[in-house]
């Protein structure tokens, strides 16, 4: 891994641990009324986006940084580190071990270097210029996304049908019809299954920066594909394409191109 | 816990340690294409079920079994366990640690005690007349689900609305609108987490007697409510509603007892 590989990882893995004290509260019962139910991810991301600005400030002073829970800060700087401290907000608050804290980095404002961590799981998935990688208890495996050339063979995979406006909703129908199998509710952790060969395709609309930073160079560096819905690179508009095999792209598109923001 | 209880739990860590191996291939690129792909699945789920039976065929010789691989055996013997060794074979095939081994006992046609097991993870969710518990990697912990009177401030779980028929998902949709948040996508694991004071009301329907007969005692035992949507004990009907408190059953029916079977 290149220096800044492993500080990806290092910062996903202190960001991580920051916030698994507060998921699941140690299994204690939480009944502070519907308005304090937010409380435990609040605190825990910042909790771990704090602890992931102090590392960067240390380490790299002159890098710039975007966070969704602190802000701007050098964001016009060559490196600049895209941080969603935990990713999958509802995963956390039903105790689902499948949310995630995201690490991007930028170089002149392309994502190069991405980890995707989850702590109760030991697992950060990672990938830059060296290649992608899962680190965790077994050690470190190497990353390759799957063959796969036909959607009508993938296993797609979306958070939930009700990200989509109604014209996204018509074109994601037609893809998830098309599609083998579709699974429901994984947030960013099914991009590191794309990265893994476990998973074909995501399609996801509403993205923010923090969101899909990390994302794109795991699963490229894997081999596979991250594009927006228009075959582009991802932007603002927030609609994202993932696939293992670049093969599916075109497939996908021309369904997804006519909702293409 | 009772020696029967102590059994489900050894049940669900056999049958999830025999599955175990299948999950995830060890990373590998697996390119069987479309119609061998499930093979894992279909060799992890006769692996886990043949391990639980020789178990059972070796400890309680006269009790009955049911499981969704291998038929019936006994079906109408006083204790009849019911098997389902993967529950949530889309997670299994997509990679996502949320599947779950399930482990059902009925004493004279009810359900008494139930183990919900999640080998990569290291959970067994546990539940019976002696109460209910989680046996985890941190040791044993009490499960209490959590005090949620009004349906506008639960978590709401289903796996994806696309079991529903058209009658069924009109009604879910209600109960979905009505909820402070839904997640889709966890399968059993979802009861689970009822259980645990994660989540507070799961909807769900065509469900088989494997699929719940392990979750109902789980879910009663720390306190919640399991019924169909007339609010009777479930049946072949599938449709069931899970709830960690039982003020939540009635305010859930109001709108799923119009699609009840």
């Amino acid at each position: 891994m290149t220096d800044l590989e492993s500080f990806a990882v290092e910062l996903a893995r202190t960001g991580g641990a920051a916030a698994l004290p507060y998921f699941r509260g140690a299994y204690a019962i939480e009944d502070k009324g519907a308005a304090g139910a937010y409380d435990p991810v609040t605190k825990a991301d910042r909790a771990a986006e704090a602890a992931m600005r102090r590392l960067i400030g240390e380490r790299y002073p002159h890098h710039g940084v975007i966070g969704e829970e602190y802000g701007e800060d050098r964001p016009d700087a060559e490196h600049v580190w895209v941080l969603d401290p935990i990713d999958g907000t509802r995963a956390f608050v039903a105790g689902l071990p499948l949310w995630t804290c995201l690490v991007g980095l930028t170089v002149e404002g392309r994502p190069e270097v991405g980890a995707i961590g989850q702590p109760y799981l030991n697992e950060v998935f990672a990938g830059g210029p060296s290649g992608a990688r899962l680190l965790w208890s077994g050690g470190e495996t190497t990353l390759r996304s799957r063959p796969c050339e036909r959607l009508t063979d993938a296993v797609l995979a979306t958070t939930d049908p009700d990200i989509f406006t109604g014209a996204e909703l018509g074109a994601f129908t037609q893809v998830r019809a098309a599609a083998r199998l579709t699974r429901l509710g994984c947030d960013a952790y099914a991009y590191a299954m794309v990265a893994a060969g476990r998973i074909d395709i995501v399609v996801e609309s509403g993205l923010k920066p923090w969101d899909w930073t990390a994302l794109a160079p795991v699963v490229r560096a894997a081999g596979g594909g991250f594009v927006n819905w228009r075959g582009e690179a991802p932007d603002a508009g927030g609609q994202v394409l993932a696939v293992g095999d670049v093969a599916l792209i075109e497939q996908a598109l021309v369904t997804l191109r006519r909702s293409a923001i």
